[in-house]
């Protein structure tokens, strides 16, 4: 069943490792074909040199276990709730990049410092705030997601223009078209995250690019003017 | 004598470079079989290329070798004392790994500033107090060791609930229910220590995860309603 | 067509991965052919792995391809203003690299604190101002290349003795007789911004080395005086 | 001629890119032969993996090159002075690395946080001031050497037991019994640079480990009581 997609989120959790994006277990991958409505994902706490495609588990929307003999992520939830909120999302990844983390430790938006940032995420990469109490005995996964649904909707966020999330003492969340574009994403997010960091380092009350440079670098790698890469 | 116990200590020994949490011989690991009270451990200033498990010195908690050509590591006798008061321990990891050794350095506890600390302590992740100029002329080591434990009996804690400990202007010890679970948690320190390190370099005015963040992440792994990874 | 200076600045591009300044495909590597006034520089977007010697693109300095099927590199008119500007350049070089751009998104000069900087750099390494709205949406790189050289003439600075800048909330271009150079000088800017960024760590009130050292340095490896290395 | 002595001069050249402490040609290391007073040292500017131990230069300490083709490290008459002034030294290694520049440049003594500073470092590595323009015009690396010397002798110290100093605004020197030894602590020094920079990120008020402790550790390694290691 969904061999191809299984093929896709294995490669895209293997690269988690090789980007430095993971400790351990501390990270996972998922895809899903919006046709079936199923969704692959990485089973909870395997390590990445134990994974091989047949290990990953399928679920439906509704968070039924379609095949597969481990437990899913325990973040499961988490990307569900995301990828019924948000129906351009192929992938979802999950880590702790320490970059990022420290961000959302520090319960901060990681600022747009520059055009490596403008290139990928249209303004500030958003920190969603934390779960109250109620929200965290009820279902602390499902919440999580639906906190970071709240965050995109009350700021008017578009998730394509802004790719990703970091939840508040927690850690990130990227997305993309299809698994690999969320791994990519999410080595972006840790990239800009360390520039964001280093750059307060340089200078604690550095503020954001312009925002006609913010916009131009934007539209120079998407939409209908974009002119970077080939066509 | 102890020959698989001597090869699980051995490996956890050669985990420390490969994790890079050691420069030159700075680290060692130790590991206990309860029914004998015997301990092994690694010889001292011997360099982890030239380590075998013939070269690991046995002792028994009374600080005698009972096989082994070797001095043990210097710090043997800290690692006896915390045998005998936490009976939980089967392993100990002594590291200079940068982060962790900056906070001990700094004499202040690692503030758990997220989801990643809560997984795995319970908590913040306690600094013990110097040794008194009486204390460190009759025995360093040993009261090393008293001075660590008095710590988590002051606060009341629970060696298993937070698997280690920094000395002040020294670095950290690790533990768990073997040498393997030991190092691992070595890792997780010094990764944990990290991410608060950056989070104070994002915002110095930072504060710990709510109590409740911290709850749920510690039992979603932790006690009998734990529910990540594979039962 | 120029298949020799194509082989060199195919090898000056493969040496950013390998120095660690590039991650994905966020940096290019030009060279010119004085001689015929033709550039080659890397395509648009491609990763390095795919790349090769006939894959680069050869342009005029009117920015017409003269050969190659894919689009030169989005950042090509910047490379043939500073070519135009400055004739002794050989080769240009842009990278993200992350100290370099911690100090362009903080836009603030490198100041010249060591002698690491001196040996290489004479005096800070300038941080070149925005554009303004209308030269961003004029020509954005032209522009890019313009605001560059007009720094360079309002503060009298030499190209060959500063070869490199950093434009404000963007990141690094370096330069040299040829790409290999070029390269060099990117390595180095990223160790010096590294450097000055640990220095103001270290001390925020850190001030730039005395005049006289900054002079010694530069001379020992630039002039009709220098001494450093073999003749 | 020195076959043994350049052979070992030429591995602990080769121990500075191992250890990464070196970029290019940014590091050198030599070594003395105490009965002929010959030194041999490291040709300037050459690559890493040009080198070879024919390659490197023999002088008298007197500054006379006694064999070898190519010009000695430019840093040559640093070396030689130290070994004139503090005859105990074998070995003494020159590098940039980067946390040891950090301090340098922030014209700082390294202040001794803890034990694995002490463990090498009888208290602070001290930062040897600038040289005043006449010195630097008369005779540059000469006069580094003797304002190192009189920093050790203004201040008491003994070149055993402070294996190293930072030169303001420029970078360490480190020595030892032989050059393998000097290798090693300009190894210790970088680590102990790093983690005292990390300190101060964690806490910038933090202070010096108590006196007893920095005795403890010393002494634990060093002189007639050391118990450390194998005997």
């Amino acid at each position: 069943m969904l061999e191809n997609l299984k093929q896709k989120v294995y490669e895209a959790n293997m690269k988690l490792p090789e980007y430095g994006l993971v400790t351990f277990t501390w990270g996972n991958v998922s895809g899903i074909d919006r046709e079936s409505g199923l969704v692959v994902i990485k089973p909870s706490g395997v390590d990445y040199e134990d994974l091989s495609p047949d290990k990953l588990v399928v679920l439906d929307l509704d968070n039924n276990v379609v095949e597969g003999d481990l437990n899913p992520s325990s973040d499961t939830k988490t990307h569900l709730e995301l990828y019924k909120a948000f129906p351009t999302l192929g992938g979802i990844v999950h880590t702790h990049s320490v970059n990022a983390v420290a961000w959302a430790q520090a319960c901060e938006d990681i600022p747009c410092f520059g055009t490596t940032h403008a290139d990928y995420f249209y303004g500030a990469i958003p920190c969603a705030r934390h779960l109250s109490v109620e929200e965290l005995e009820e279902d602390y996964e499902r919440n999580t997601g639906k906190v970071i649904i709240e965050c995109f909707k009350e700021r008017g966020l578009d998730p394509k223009a802004v790719p990703g999330v970091i939840c508040a003492s927690h850690g990130p969340f990227t997305w993309g078209k299809d698994a690999a574009q969320a791994v990519y994403h999410a080595v972006v997010m840790e990239e800009v995250a360390k520039m964001a960091r280093l750059t307060l380092a340089v200078k604690p009350s550095a503020v954001p690019a312009p925002q006609h440079v913010q916009d131009k670098h934007y539209m120079r790698k998407h939409g209908p003017n974009a002119y970077y890469g080939q066509k």
